[in-house]
């Protein structure tokens, strides 16, 4: 009998281990710079958190979360995305009192039972960021500033868009809506049975379906630009306006309305593009978010605006995989293997292993062979930068050969003084 | 409405999140230094994983997993512990194949839906080893002494004791098996209905009671020391002479079993204790571990022998929370608040706090208000190394004003100079 990981999850190992601690730690250190706080939430929550959040109309909600009953018959779901769990601490945890601006960051796994298929895993990892408690265009600017520099960190630079949308605020909103509606029951025939249902449940939603995201019809469709408040306007205006002035080269795409119910006013998507229109990556969003004025209200808190995006691990990985990003260093070599000629040795290099790692070298031995040999297949599988060889006559004694096996040279000394010369 | 987590789980932030972030950073560090390869496996598997390698009668299987049907009526599995998840990846990715000892690290978390309790989660973080490819009882004591050198490095030194036993062979724990089973049906009373149970199933399990653990049969039950074999025997004297060598405290403790099937020869725990004797932890393993010469070959493999251990990350922190343990260096400062008093520098605050960035300082600004009082609060809440003051006259004639936070002394420059010497 043989086991096999589930279809659509991931085994991490070797190279690839390294590719994604490189993309994460990079990631980490702009938010350190950036003064943001790590929080680390569930994998699981009760289902309501994600119901309530994303909207009982979401693809996510609708058709691809793991949702199962506890021993209690509680409904828990695997979460599907971070910032329904982040919002449900900052409120139980009250991380609202403290005055301010807060910044969280966090970066974990989420689980969407989709068909698996390129660039999409049932479990995958995303890195995001969530900023609560200021109302203002130049948080928002900041953000998408943020995330900006963290792919461009990563070496990322021309191989995406970066695409920003308002979708308004409640009025500017509740007014598109109807105008949608309006328009979409005079085509109800052009489009597929879910745009059917969500005319409505939420008309938004229809903009964003894959299904009919081609057709004239939705190309056609009202745009929230014609609707929007004067104060809803001035916001986005604004925005743009931080935005030239920080030099980041954007677009505004009219038809970005994100497939969540819980944005307001400012939505973007920073969009793979390369120029080998081959590229199975291109037109997927690698990163995602947008304001959400009200979730935290909705979720029984205080009035406190929020705004956040994710980044998908995975994808960001093999974007930089095809564009050879990743630098030689995440390959970092370890300082010495030591070897014992001796069947006698065995404990004495197990020892000396002990003592060059109390002084922070690592190092690595055999533990079976005593011969040449196999010891030295050893050295060329771990290219070590040093080898210490203790034969017959260095164990009597008292010395060690060190030799250099990048440019092969050796000498031997005293042990005590080797070690001395390591502190 | 009001939403909470899921009762024992657990949201990490702020000073809490930098505690668990260093336990790691220190575990993986030590990692690094024993040339141990970072492995990452899904959160989910197939049930079977864990069926097959923890015994469908271990307490985790019958008890305590998560496990629910996916939309293919597949049984799946949030996983209890971590080294079946990487046995079937170290098979069905063929690390085998390699020559020599192959060695893992993760850290991740697991699931097990008991009643919360101290020390105990449903959702709880492990870090572990597993080394494959090589059966020797050196390789036996250096992870051992890889444990308790993590443990250490974390100042945890009187803090928890090292028990060491060994279950042996195939051939002696079937000679033991039957002795158990022998004495146990003699004494079948006093057993606890789960123990009358175990009785045919796997009488070693008995040994593991948390019923029954004090109860004079259990003491007076056969010790496995009186049946192993002279190879088992031999194996296992070897083991704690390296032991002794390398000064490593342990204690032997014969009925020490651990709770999974999947042992063989090899098992320790390393249990808190602490001189207050109202420790809630005092008693509890904190780190557990054992060799498995069987779960590879079990998997479907080849016949691997491998050995492992895996300590609770939780535990450990609230050890040494209790003992004080955590450097102060884990609350590291930011380097500059960035101060504009006239509502039109935000736009230019906002630039400068980029450039700094960019150069690899951390920094912070409020992106609201403009007024002197509000931004000095954040520079309280934030307490930077740095403070720099942009007011009407800095802007108008191209300078800054740089105040240290410790000393209170400030200094006005040229802002391309300021810039130019941070480089």
């Amino acid at each position: 009998m043989s086991f096999q990981k589930i279809k659509g999850t991931l085994d991490y190992f070797g190279l690839q281990t390294k590719k994604r601690r490189y993309v994460e730690s990079v990631a980490r250190n702009i938010c350190k710079l950036n003064n943001i706080e790590e929080i680390i939430t569930p994998t699981i929550e009760y289902t309501d958190v994600f119901v309530r959040s994303s909207g009982d109309s979401s693809d996510i909600v609708t058709k691809e979360m793991y949702t199962f009953k506890d021993k209690g018959d509680r409904s828990i779901t695997l979460r599907p995305e971070g910032t329904a769990g982040v919002c449900r601490a900052f409120l139980e945890e009250k991380l609202y009192v403290a005055t301010g601006l807060k910044k969280y960051f966090y970066n974990g796994s989420m689980f969407r039972c989709e068909r698996p298929q390129a660039g999409r895993y049932r479990e995958f990892n995303q890195f995001g960021v969530e900023y609560y408690g200021e109302d203002s265009y130049l948080v928002d600017a900041s953000v998408i500033i943020l995330a900006d520099s963290i792919l461009k960190s990563l070496g990322l630079s021309n191989n995406y868009k970066v695409c920003v949308n308002t979708i308004g605020d409640f009025k500017s909103r509740m007014a598109y809506q109807e105008a949608l509606r309006k328009y979409f029951s005079e085509n109800i025939d052009s489009l597929c049975e879910d745009c059917k249902n969500r005319l409505n449940k939420n008309p938004l939603r229809i903009l964003d379906c894959k299904v009919d995201k081609d057709s004239e019809v939705l190309k056609n469709a009202p745009k929230i630009v014609d609707y929007l408040t004067k104060e809803a306007k001035e916001y986005f205006d604004n925005l743009l306006k931080t935005l030239d002035y920080m030099n980041i080269n954007y677009y505004v795409d009219n038809n970005l309305v994100r497939g969540l119910d819980y944005y307001t006013d400012t939505v973007f998507e920073f969009i793979a593009c390369n120029d080998d229109s081959n590229e199975s990556l291109n037109g997927l969003a690698i990163l995602a978010g947008g304001k959400y004025s009200d979730l935290v209200k909705e979720f029984g808190g205080p009035s406190i605006s929020g705004i956040g995006f994710a980044f998908g691990v995975e994808r960001v990985i093999s974007l930089m995989d095809k564009l050879n990003l990743f630098p030689e260093s995440i390959n970092d070599r370890i300082d010495y293997v030591v070897i014992g000629l001796d069947p006698n040795t065995k404990l004495y290099t197990l020892e000396i292993c002990e003592t060059l790692r109390k002084l922070g070298y690592s190092c690595e031995m055999d533990y079976k062979n005593c011969s040449f040999k196999p010891q030295f297949k050893l050295v060329d599988r771990v290219n070590p930068k040093y080898i210490l060889i203790f034969g017959e006559e260095e164990v009597k004694e008292n010395k060690v050969t060190i030799k250099n096996n990048d440019t092969k040279e050796q000498i031997t000394l005293n042990i005590d003084e080797f070690i001395e010369s390591l502190k």
